[in-house]
């Protein structure tokens, strides 16, 4: 592939969407490839239609299984409308979540397990694997907090789940983290999201050098 | 599992869901336990959803591996709600269509390779496979030239798949016979329908004796 995939990762409310656009915002100035941020499923209607049915709140029977195949589902079409096309013709992608949400959430948080969860998703991905990924750290009950704050309204199926369940989630990331150091960096989320920005654009200019090289 | 669990599988048009009926109104004179009757994903209102994605005509950008993986996901669903509750409270279920329709039409069908579908569905069945399979043999463009006949205006996309599709699959069910010829057996599904449950049920007999003890 021809372009640069960088995911952005962490528990619900660690800030990853307000974070990648002000990022986005600065790197703009910084590099001259054609920049992509997408989130999963966006900007595919089939991804968007599986994803309707993976958050609705009215969706309580949903098994846990069913849950972790059918974002493995939408992940395989936005890589096939947007992500694919995207690294072939060279862009730098930004995608807010990607398959370390899956092994986290559906592998740690549901009790799937890590690795089947890796082994369904290595298939919905064609084996494709982030250049970076930045993994914004935030205590989970800290981040309940903020989203608790911003939309105290509008809760989706996952974000409505037990304290337990997220501090679960949370252990799912530190063992992924753990398992993939060359991958996948670690960006203290508490802070001002100035400072988390800054953190981001130094990794970013340490992993990847040839992304700031002609500017 | 305390009861048996008996799949339908072949090309389309080859007559499942005809001999399935008339299969269980003699199987129901003959044996005592409970019969359910089931095809993929009935009875669940999430597995409904995703099939409608899948099936939808209208979906013509859908990925091979969001196929896959969406038919796995329904599937799943369908396990936690219909068949794991059925065979555990000890009925005799059947299934119209089971994991080896995808293993012959996303894994063979769609090139995605048998082993792979069969890992993710794997994982979608959480490891169950049936006790026994009738497999309804027909040539690939016999069983279309039924289907034209009796619905010619309501084809699924993949029923419009062409011919060539078709004949793929029929390669893979093949392939699939060859690999499990002990859960797998072939009835000549291009008899006349009497015959095609008369074979069915003699294989039954042969295969599980103890459905058949008690009355």
């Amino acid at each position: 592939m021809a372009g640069y995939f960088i995911t952005f990762e962490g528990p619900d409310g660690a800030g990853k969407t307000t974070v990648l656009e002000k990022l986005v915002e600065e790197i703009k100035k910084k590099v001259t490839c054609e920049i992509l941020v997408t989130r999963e499923p966006g900007g595919s209607k089939i991804a968007e239609a599986i994803r309707d049915i993976i958050l609705n709140p009215e969706n309580t029977e949903m098994d846990d299984r069913t849950e972790a195949l059918l974002y493995a589902a939408a992940r395989s079409q936005h890589m096939a409308e947007v992500v694919f096309p995207a690294l072939e013709a060279g862009k730098l992608v930004f995608s807010d979540r990607f398959v370390d949400s899956s092994l986290a959430y559906q592998g740690m948080g549901r009790n799937l397990g890590i690795e089947k969860v890796a082994e369904i998703n290595q298939f919905a991905t064609d084996g494709l694997n982030p250049n970076l990924t930045l993994f914004l750290d935030i205590d989970p009950k800290a981040g309940l907090a903020r989203i608790a704050k911003v939309r105290p309204d509008k809760e989706d199926r996952l974000e409505k789940e037990k304290l337990s369940f997220h501090q679960k989630v949370y252990t799912g990331y530190q063992e992924i983290v753990k398992r993939y150091p060359e991958r996948i960096k670690i960006v203290d989320a508490s802070q001002d999201v100035d400072q988390v920005v800054a953190d981001c654009l130094a990794i970013l200019k340490q992993q990847l050098p040839d992304l700031f090289e002609v500017k």
